[in-house]
C-alpha cells in the first residue's frame, strides 16, 4: 500500500504552533516544525544531513533552526546557513522543506511533488467560516489503524448501531438501507429516517413540535477527510436533501493524517447552525463525539491487528460496502498513478 | 517446526465456560468461545469475514454471536443467520466452528481435519472419576517457551534435582538411572530410589514404619499430555511397578495446550489415593506444585530466548534424552505425516 | 558491519568480579564470568552445550559451574567434567573459554582467534599507574547506539560546544579549527584555544595568574578506547604539545565495549595530573563528566533510530569529520580482513 503523495495534509491545529520546535510524523516520514515571526508555518524533513540528528533535537536561532549535535544552522527553506568550523557552506548540506498553508485554523502541509502544489486544492467547506454557523475544534485521536481503515469507517452508516448504540446509533436504523453515490466527488452515503421520533440530542437543542425526519450524509474527500452530516426537521411528506438547511444540522469533520502505514490521527472537529456562540452547547457536542469516537478506536485498532496477522484471507464485501469499496479504488488509482510517474 | 493438528487440545477448565464469549489462541488460531444455554462448548474463529474484527469483541444474542462492527449474526456451528442491510446472507459469510468434546471437567477441541474427528481419543485417563482417587484442578500457567520444550522436560526425571532442590528433588536421585521406554505408547520414563527415607511431603501424609521405595513414572501421550505418578511404599525387596497401588500415590497431570510457536499454556492438576475429599490436603499439594512448576518456567523460558538467537548450534544428546527424543521424533513424523496429505 | 573481533574488549573492572556467576553480552556473544578462588577471572560461552541453559543461571560449585537444568559441570577452561547420570562426558560437551587478562584494576576479555592472543597488546597508558597522577574508575554508561557512533563522537572536539553547553564547550569555541592526524596511531585530533580566560573548573583547580592557553587533544585506539586529553597553562606565545606537562591535565578514557550492533557499553574514568589522591576533587571531575555524556547518550540514541529507519540515505561528510572518516575506514580494513581469513 501507497500513500497518496500530491495532496494536504493536516499538520495540526493552527493554536498548537508557536515559536517552538515541534516534531510530527506525516506518511511515515518525521517533520520538524515551528511558527515563524512572520507568523508562517515552516515545516522541514526533522533530520540534519550531517550526522543525521533530528533537527527537533536542536534548537531555534531566530529563525532558523540550530542542529544539536555540531551546529549547522537551516532556514525556514531548508537551506544551510552556517556549518561551524568550515568556512563554505557545501551544496548539499540542506533538507527539505514542504510547503504549508493555513486555512480555517489549521495547518496543511503538501507531502508531494513541489511543482503541483496549489494551495487553492486546500479543503474547503461554505461552512467554515460562516457566522451562521459555529464550528468547534475537538482533539487529535490517535488511533493505531492504517488511514484507509478509518476513511471507511466515515462513510459507513451502517456500524452507528452496533459500535455506538448509547450515543449515535438505535437499534431502529439497522435495516433502514444506506444509499451510495460512489462516483460522485466527494463520494458519499445518506440515509433518511422518516416521521421519526428525534434522537435525544437533538430533542435538547430544537423546538420541535412533533415527529421529525433524520438525515445522516457523509462525504468523503480524497484522500482522507470525512464530513458527516447529521440533522433533523420537522416531519413533511416528500422531504428532499435540499429541505436539509430547514432543520437543525450538526456536522461531524474528520480531518485524517496517515502517520504510518498502521498510525492515523483522526483530529475532528463539529460546525452547527444551532446555538451558535454557545461554549456550553460546544462541549456537549464534543463530549458526545468524544465517547463515540473511543468506541471506533477500539474497532479499528482491533482490525488493524488482523490485518497484520500472516495469511489473513480477503475481507468479505456486502451491500452496505460500497463507499468504502469506491473510496479504496479511487486510492490505489491515485497512488499507483503517482508511481507510475516516477 | 509445524503443529500436529489432528488431535483434541484443551480448551479449557470446564468451569471456565459460561454464557460470555472468551477468546483463546490455539496452535496460533484466534479462536472465540462460549457455553450455549444447551450446556455445550462452542468454539468458532475468532474473526468475522467481513472486517476481520475478532468475534469476542461482539455480543451474544441468544446463542449467536453479534459482530460488533456491523452486526453480522453467527451460530454456534459457524453459519451466519443475518447480514443487517441486506435481506440475503452470502454463502461465503460463514466461520469455521471446531469440534469440542468436554470429559472429566476439561474442555477439549479438535483443531485437525473435521473428517477425523472422534470423541473417543479424547485423553482418559483410569484415575479420573474414580471415588478411590481425588482429582483435582490447579492452574493455568502460561510459558513463553515453544510446547517441546515443556513436554520434553514433563518426560525428564533427570532435571528434579537441579531445578527443584527444595520442592520434588534431592542430590541423592541424580546418579540413580533413568529407564525409557521410548517405543511404548505413551512413551515413558521412570526410576526407583529403594530403601530410602521417605520424602517430606509423602512423610506427612503417610504412616510409613521405615524406610520406602520411591518411583517415579513419567508419561508422554502425545502430543501433550503428561502424567507423573509420584509414589512412596514401605520398602521390600523386589518391589515392581506393579506394586505401585499398596503405596501412596500422587500424579501431576500436565495438559499443555500450544498457543503460538513460542507459547504454550500449561494446565495443571493432580490427582492422589490418599486424603481423598481432603481439601487442605489439596491446597497443599497444589502450592508444592506451583512452586515447583514457576521453578521449570523460568529455565524453559530461558531455553525458548537461546533457540530464537541467531546460527544457535543443535543440542548436545545426552543419555538422559532418550525419552525426548523419542518424543520430538514422533511429533516430527505426525506433523509431516499431515502436511502430506495436504 | 562486522565487528572487529581479534582485540580485548572490557568486560568490566576489576571491582565488579567475585566469586560469583555474573552475564554479559560483548560482540553479540553472551559470556558468564566470574572470579576464581585463584583470583583469575573465567570468561565462558554462556550456553550449555546439551539443552541450551544459560550457565549463568546455574551456580558455582568450587570454581566450576554447575548447569541449572541437568547439572553438567564446566571448569574455567570450559572442559565438562561431569554429566549426571552417565559415567562418561562427551569429549563435545564443552563450552568455549575467552582468554582474559586484568590490567590497571580493568578485566580484559579476548574475543578473536585464540592464536593470535597476546597480552601485551591489552591497552595501556603511561598515567596509568604513575603515583603523579590519579586515576578513578567512573561509570559504566548503558548507550543504545552502535560502538562507532560512540567512538566518533570521542574524537570529535566540534560537537562540544552545541552538546556540552553547560559543562565542557562555549560558543566561543565553535570556530577553532580542528586539527587532525588521520594516519597516526592512535588516529588522534586537536585544537588549541590561546589566551583565554580558564574556563570554570580548571580556574577552581589551579592557580592560574591571567589567561591561559587550553587544549583538548583526543586519542582514538582501535578498535575502540578513546583518551581525551584537557587542559590548561598559563598563556604563553609559541606554547606547543611538548608543553602540556606544564599545566593541569585531566584525561576523560572511553573503554567502549560493543554489546550487539545497537548497544554499546561505555566505561569512563578519568586520570588527572592535580589534587592526587583527593577524593572530593575525584567526585567533583565524575559528575561533571556524568553530566556530560548523559547528552552525549541522547544524542547517540537519537542518531542509532535514525540510521535504523529504512532508506536512510548516507550522512554528509564535513570538514570536522576528519578523524571519524579516518577511524570507520580503518574498522572496516580490520574487520574486512578477519573475514577474509575465514
Amino acid at each position: 500500500m501507497h500513500f497518496v503523495r500530491n495532496a494536504w495534509y493536516v499538520a495540526g491545529w493552527a493554536k498548537e504552533f508557536d515559536h517552538e520546535l515541534r516534531h510530527a510524523k506525516i506518511l511515515g516520514e518525521d517533520l520538524v516544525m515551528f511558527r515563524a515571526s512572520n507568523g508562517e508555518v515552516a515545516v522541514l524533513h526533522d533530520r540534519c544531513p550531517h550526522k543525521h540528528l533530528p533537527l527537533s533535537k536542536g534548537r531555534l536561532i531566530g529563525d532558523q533552526i540550530e542542529c544539536g549535535y555540531h551546529g549547522s544552522v537551516f532556514g525556514a527553506d531548508g537551506k544551510c546557513t552556517r556549518v561551524p568550523g568550515q568556512p563554505r557552506v557545501p551544496p548539499s548540506a540542506c533538507v527539505r522543506a514542504f510547503p504549508v498553508h493555513e486555512r480555517h485554523d489549521i495547518v496543511w502541509v503538501w507531502m508531494g511533488d513541489p511543482e503541483k502544489v496549489d494551495p487553492d486544492d486546500v479543503f474547503d467547506l461554505d461552512q467554515l467560516g460562516d457566522p451562521e454557523w459555529d464550528a468547534h475544534q475537538g482533539d487529535a485521536l490517535y488511533i493505531e489503524s492504517n488511514y484507509l481503515n478509518v476513511a471507511e469507517n466515515l462513510i459507513d452508516p451502517a456500524h452507528v448501531t452496533f459500535v455506538h448504540p448509547t450515543t449515535l446509533g438505535s437499534d431502529a436504523h439497522s435495516e433502514v438501507p444506506v444509499r451510495c453515490d460512489a462516483s460522485a466527488d466527494p463520494i458519499y452515503t445518506w440515509r433518511w429516517i422518516r416521521n421519526a421520533p428525534p434522537n435525544p440530542f437533538f430533542q435538547n437543542y430544537a423546538d420541535f413540535k412533533g415527529n421529525v425526519d433524520r438525515w445522516q450524509y457523509l462525504y468523503l474527500y480524497l484522500p482522507s477527510t470525512a464530513v458527516i452530516d447529521f440533522g433533523s426537521a420537522d416531519a413533511k411528506p416528500g422531504s428532499t436533501e435540499d429541505r436539509r438547511d430547514e432543520g437543525i444540522r450538526l456536522f461531524a469533520v474528520h480531518l485524517l493524517t496517515p502517520v504510518s502505514e498502521r498510525e492515523t490521527i483522526d483530529r475532528w472537529m463539529h460546525i452547527r447552525n444551532t446555538h451558535v456562540g454557545d461554549e456550553a452547547v460546544a462541549r456537549v457536542v464534543d463530549e458526545m463525539f468524544r465517547t463515540a469516537f473511543a468506541e471506533d478506536k477500539i474497532v479499528l485498532e482491533a482490525i488493524q491487528l488482523e490485518e497484520e496477522k500472516p495469511g489473513a484471507e480477503p475481507t468479505l464485501q456486502l451491500a452496505i460496502d460500497q463507499g468504502s469499496i469506491a473510496y479504496r479504488a479511487r486510492i490505489k488509482e491515485l497512488a499507483e498513478a503517482e508511481l507510475a510517474r516516477h
